[in-house]
């Protein structure tokens, strides 16, 4: 078991990377960071953040690397390119933190890379989006050993609100499992929006009578009012939202179960997108039930 | 215009019904009870409610009178029944108020038989179940006129949180609107929590996680404790879930339009009920997903 975590790789400072990278800094770790993106690096050096020429130069010395990179595929590339990934680059003892989301059986996999080289590894994918991010308040879904956690814990606690769910790949799975709660609610409240506009009323007050009872979620809250003010400025894009719902179908099959909601979501988010919105908020999804109906969609 | 509301007649105390009429007591109105169970109007005597032997007795000069019946149709029949009706015994300019759900047509012929006897009408249909009602902060969705919506508030202000939507019916609309978004999130919740649970997560843990990001909901808080628990006492029961959902279902297909996802919750529902589930919370659903998986249903 490694000591204390004082000095943090930081990889992949992008919408989420960037603010996460400057909390670790303001919470007092020394940290360093590295993305392709050079000009993106450098624009967190008054934060305190020093900028690093590879993944593998920010793991160097370190006694956790934390990422934060858009995709599983990316993620293995900068962590386990031969010769040059970051991975190679650690100390045996320090800890690897993959707060990306990416695939359960990637996580699984790359826990078993880092094992054979003495590192320890935590998947700890967030939910909360860049204001969470901003604010040092995600959610964050840890799957790990339980020692693994507790000596990650002051990371954590710098970015937000973690829960350990259990062993690794438990993170992965629940972020999936997020998403499926997301995707279904955001056509949930699409189609409920669309019928109370078919039948002529307000839709600033019937989000607020239904912010009172039951049908209270952050996604009325946040996507039901982007709905009703149509503004579709992205926040997470249709496009990402079917990765998440294609992502979320993939592992219902391999654990050999079918989900008709996440089926029904991921096609209703596939529409959009192939009618030419995925570039949109996913809360565009909307649009999709207007098209279905035949409704002018502005 | 009538004057300040004093004198109330209620009708229908069951579980809803009884707490809203207790707390119309204690906030100082005068208030008279009928409930076609006369042992449920009985036991509201020591808190202040008087007994009515019938729909008309308890509306006779009153200021104000809240029905709280299970359906549309016990609704007419109580207030319009020929000779007998609650209705006819009203006076000119008092106020009616149907806080059952109702369809939105129902209302509106209701408020235009009021309209004729010189009653004036809201529809107010809640959200919040039996905890909101005995706490007083049910979501109440308001249809009608802004002058009585005005005069109605210091009653709707003993019950919970009134929101006025628009025109007389927009009450109904907005209550149908909400348990689309109920019925959704509760699938969705179950697919989610299933799939987690295949995936050999903790499910305290991935609620707790959730609750914590986009995903949070009251669905998830309430009924997604309820599938951990497997705690399926009602609540509210699936048969009554599929009434909402084959009203709102109707409502869509009077407005000309087609909502898959409530197509799907509502055929979801259907299912539970047909393989003898009904009189389960309609937190069961994830048995109905459990056995369309050939999973073991305890």
């Amino acid at each position: 078991m490694a000591g204390e975590i004082k000095r943090i790789g930081f990889i992949g400072t992008g919408i989420m990377g960037a603010p996460m990278a400057r909390n670790l800094a303001r919470a007092g770790f020394l940290v360093a960071a590295f993305d392709q993106d050079a000009t993106k690096v450098e624009r967190l050096g008054p934060h305190g953040v020093k900028p690093c020429g590879s993944g593998a130069d920010a793991a160097t010395d370190k006694d956790a690397v934390v990422v934060m990179l858009n995709t599983g595929p990316v993620c293995d590339d900068v962590l386990l390119r031969e010769g040059t990934g970051a991975l190679w680059a650690m100390r045996p003892g320090s800890l690897l933190i993959v707060m990306s989301s990416i695939a359960v059986k990637t996580a699984k996999e790359q826990a078993r890379r880092a094992g054979e080289v003495g590192v320890r590894y935590l998947d700890a994918p967030v939910s909360g989006g860049e204001v969470g991010a901003k604010d040092g308040t995600l959610s964050i879904m840890v799957g790990g050993k339980e020692a693994d956690v507790a000596s990650a814990r002051p990371v954590f606690d710098a970015l937000g609100r973690p829960v350990h769910i259990g062993p690794t790949g438990t993170g992965q799975l629940t972020k999936l499992a997020n998403q499926l709660t997301v995707a279904s609610t955001i056509v949930a409240v699409a189609e409920t929006l669309l019928l109370a506009e078919r039948g002529g009323a307000d839709l600033a007050r019937v989000r607020e009578a239904l912010l009172g009872g039951f049908a209270r979620s952050r996604i009325l809250e946040l996507q039901g009012l982007r709905m009703i003010e149509e503004d579709f400025k992205p926040g997470g894009t249709a496009t990402h939202q079917i990765k998440d719902t294609a992502a979320a179908l993939e592992l219902a099959e391999d654990l050999g179960i079918r989900l008709p909601m996440l089926e029904l979501a991921d096609r209703l988010f596939t529409d959009l997108v192939a009618n030419g919105d995925g570039e949109l908020d996913h809360s565009a999804i909307i649009r999709e039930l207007r098209r279905r109906n035949a409704l002018p969609v502005t």
